[in-house]
């Protein structure tokens, strides 16, 4: 079964880790029945700079056909977010309708934790963010704008349907796990409107999934307990925003930004899904060898297991965690020496067996 | 000079809490020049209980002719937030127009931070947030409620002016301290409207401090350096939202909610300004001795330094760090064995000399 895979490297460390993730891809295409078919499109702040999109048109377009899509990093200085983002990564979220971002965090074996005394035991969560809505809408607008009266005014848009979606993606995560827990994000407290209907849909929900227990916690006293009680978590809930931000937190507290994959899935299998590391461009440390590659070998797992490729996904994943184990070879925001290439390797060696 | 206080205990560890925050004001008071006058108000969910309303209609301006309000904690089971918190603690906010929430995070001597290998001389930063627009607004509703279409939408709505004021109330705190250094929390690259709206206003008042280093962060990021560079931050700004998210992460990193304090300022002497822990009425502990004074007697100090009492919030920070820094007398959440009463005692023991 051939696979077909659209890269796009993207910009700065985008393009010194994508292609580790398809060295990934080839080691486990040598086994009999499993391929990959990769197309790469360049779309970037490169392109950008060429040719005033970030993508052509039919960009969207050209991606449809694919199985998945791996993406690098995008974003490049001088190039403002709005362009870069909403010109690239947001459409791609929002018309494959990839509903759900899924973030594990979880401290590989042999990293060490920016808690005290938290080792991987600990810290094993999984932070399903909803990726379409929310308070990432393009809704508002500018009243007085240069006046001493300016106003901007944005919208949060939480409908029935993209919170369903989204949280019975959730509570199903939540009941395929042996510890069964969801925990959800809201802000009723201070948010009048949408975070209550957030809450009510929740509590809608709940009684169809008997076994899994929820708790609810105000996404101030979540973030909190990230720190100090990370422990308590299993499958954590949240909408764009928040899922957002504790998507990136958990990660501070498990070896680090450079080392969080992440997954945009549209769970249907008429769409594609995509697969980002959670870091960005990095620009400060692109082209050097310096970026380290976890990240991206981590979102290929994840790439893996959504496409129905398990024993594989499984396979990269124990090469991995083995490599980071061990000790000997990591990058050095992990305190290491390895550049990108040579943690690669040693990883793609562990692989081969 | 006599200044007037306005007492609201409220509810749960708020009635225990707030006499630890009375007899320390009552122990300065025997200097001479220095005097408090206390007035009670029952304001809270049992008041709400038997009257049907968190306070009485003419209560903001009951409480209008004090110097300051020291708040215990509001919130009871079986009270709904909106009714407790919007019946009280936020038309205080706004009525007042204490659009500054500051809320400093110091890991005090003796205390141990939830972080690896951080000390006090890590953790020591301010984070100011706005406190009466952006995220938290009224304005916003449903449609199709209960149908399979139902939404919610829910505006934010950032002003120049409420930018501009605590902006300025920022730069001029960073500009005040040592390391001058403001870092704002924006998240303009994913929410389109007011994120890059507030980004100009600090753009646009940068020039006029030009002591003041600034650095822009995206929350989710900003959220993840808390973690992993608190070093870095001295004076941290931010929206509503952003700003309450971030200030009870800073405080999971420094000793707990249980130590933070926090102060909802209008500059102008024509308000009252009004200080509260940051932590809740946590029912689950109520009644027992064992909340933790020190969030409480912080906020005391914060009061004292508003009334313009330097020296005796000195002296009342200068006996609590003392007794952290000790170590002996320390409540439960802390590891300690004391209890709410043993540790004030220990204190007001240290006050008096
Ligand atoms: C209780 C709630 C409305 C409040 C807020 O979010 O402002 C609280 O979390 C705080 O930080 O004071
Ligand atoms: C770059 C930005 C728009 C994006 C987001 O907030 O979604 C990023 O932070 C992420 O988490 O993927």
């Amino acid at each position: 079964m051939t696979h077909r895979i659209a890269l796009i490297p993207g910009d700065g460390i985008g393009l010194e880790v994508t292609p580790v993730g398809v060295r990934c891809l080839e080691a486990l295409a040598r086994r009999p029945g499993l391929d990959f078919a990769f197309t790469e499109f360049p779309y970037s702040c490169e392109y950008y700079a060429e040719h005033g999109a970030m993508m052509p048109e039919d960009g969207i377009e050209q991606l449809r056909p694919h199985d998945a899509i791996l993406l690098g990093a995008v974003g490049y200085p001088g190039v403002p977010d709005h362009v870069s983002l909403w010109g690239l990564l947001l459409p791609i979220r929002r018309e494959f309708q990839q509903y759900v971002n899924l973030r594990p965090v979880r401290l590989l074996r042999g990293l060490t934790s920016a808690l005290r005394d938290r080792g991987p035991e600990d810290i094993n969560y999984l932070v399903v963010r909803e990726n379409n809505e929310g308070e990432y809408s393009e809704i508002g607008g500018r009243l007085y704008d240069g006046l001493p009266e300016a106003m901007a005014v944005q919208a949060t848009v939480i409908t029935r349907k993209g919170s369903e979606r989204i949280l019975d993606y959730a509570f199903r995560l939540a009941q395929s796990r042996s510890r069964k827990r969801l925990a959800y994000a809201t802000k009723s407290n201070g948010i009048k409107h949408t975070m209550p209907f957030w809450d009510e849909q929740v509590a809608a929900m709940a009684p169809n999934w008997p076994d899994v227990q929820v708790d609810g916690y105000h996404v101030d006293i979540l973030a909190a307990n990230f720190v100090t009680h990370p422990d308590w978590f299993d499958v954590v809930v949240g909408t764009n925003l928040f899922g957002d931000i504790l998507s990136d937190l958990g990660p501070a507290t498990a070896g680090g930004i450079g080392v969080a994959p992440s997954a945009n899935i549209n769970p249907s299998p008429d769409m594609p899904s995509m697969f980002e590391p959670v870091h960005g461009s990095a620009p400060d440390i692109a082209g050097q060898d310096l970026a380290n590659p976890i990240a991206m070998i981590w979102t290929v797992v994840m790439m893996l297991e959504d496409l129905g490729e398990q024993e594989a996904a499984d396979d990269l994943m124990g090469a991995l965690e083995t490599v980071t184990a061990e000790g000997r070879v990591l990058t050095r925001d992990l305190g290491g020496q390895a550049g990108t290439r040579e943690f690669a390797d040693r990883v793609l060696a562990e692989l081969k067996g």
